[in-house]
């Protein structure tokens, strides 16, 4: 995503209340912090968090965690969020830092159109390598998956690879999400602008159920 | 595949020393077969055998077992044979009976552009479904994998899923095979004519260990 500043940065994730500050505090009592017991989701790289906040508005009973590692977007995300939620939370930090903010506790991750990082000695910076799937296994509770989507069919081969290596089982898998969708389908900035152009988006729901967890 | 009737279909079959008439007497003893100890692969639904004939001249340490349902497209293929092979047999029968054929003793399985039969109704015809995938781990030896090649991306995916159903790990995945192939690539006569035009072939080697095969 291309980064523009924006002006009054500071004062909006100091002044926002869906911005969790210090989020290492909450590693392991996310369910306090949302005041109830529900399935905690998450979407790592959540951009400016259209399809989360979406997400959000129609399903109380889920608890959204939207993480970003940019300032610049996170800015322009926060403007946006339906100040009636109760729902959601948004954080700013680098998705490698992830197992030290959440601990068995994440029921689903969303990865939309991650970055591919297409050179391939680059590629264990993948959100679906072999690392970031390692430090999934311990934010995870119970049975578990991760629902990606990606414009880009390199990831997603990679993707689905480092999946059944790990064990998942693949579900709902598409090479064309876009056909025959419902119309009230909840989409990504990104993903608006690429379909747009009549390009196919890739999908898949990557399933862990929790007796496979430990074999 | 289109059927055209053979005129001396009988004669080709009956004189052919590939075609294997009574292939279930060689149930688990193949290698006796083969008179040798080498690794057996097999393709079902081998068309003519421009592949299976191909990979059999390339690869003199390797057994290579083509089966195909229809005795009009077996007289077709065998003409075709160097007559010099040791290492290639045919067999004309129905995918359903492998097991009957087959018991512990093949390494790998190609799957070249199988009938996608499309109809929701029909996914257990399907040469990677459940029904078969099962059927195979009766007939595989040690490690194993099964090589798919299709055009077909309903097949392709529902495959993929079947596969990490059954704990296949997924390699060299890709959604071009075609693209960067090496000029000495070995290619089906379908493939050929498909590819031709323009259009992806997808490929994907599933892969099973054998401390996995009796989890």
């Amino acid at each position: 995503m291309r980064l523009r500043n924006v002006k009054n940065k500071e004062e909006i994730l100091n002044s926002s209340s869906f911005l969790v500050k210090a989020p290492k505090e909450y590693c392991g009592k996310w369910n306090s912090y949302f005041h109830n017991s529900n399935p905690i989701y998450i979407e790592i790289g959540m951009g400016k968090g259209k399809f989360i906040r979406e997400l959000a508005r129609r399903n109380p009973n889920i608890n959204y965690i939207g993480i970003e590692k940019y300032d610049s977007v996170v800015a322009k995300c926060l403007p946006k969020i339906d100040p009636d939620l109760k729902n959601l939370a948004i954080i700013r930090m680098d998705a490698l830092e992830i197992d030290q903010v959440f601990s068995k506790e994440i029921s689903r991750i969303y990865l939309n159109f991650s970055d591919p990082w297409p050179k391939k000695r680059h590629h264990l910076r993948r959100l679906s390598s072999i690392v970031f799937l390692k430090k999934y296994e311990g934010i995870f509770k119970d049975d578990f998956d991760i629902w990606m989507r990606t414009d880009n069919s390199s990831l997603f081969c990679y993707s689905l690879m480092s999946f059944s290596e790990e064990g998942y089982v693949l579900k709902n898998l598409t090479l064309d999400l876009h056909k025959d969708l419902p119309e009230d389908f909840v989409t990504t900035e990104y993903e608006d602008r690429f379909s747009n152009q009549g390009m196919p988006i890739y999908s898949v729901e990557a399933v862990k159920v929790s007796n496979k967890v430990n074999k």
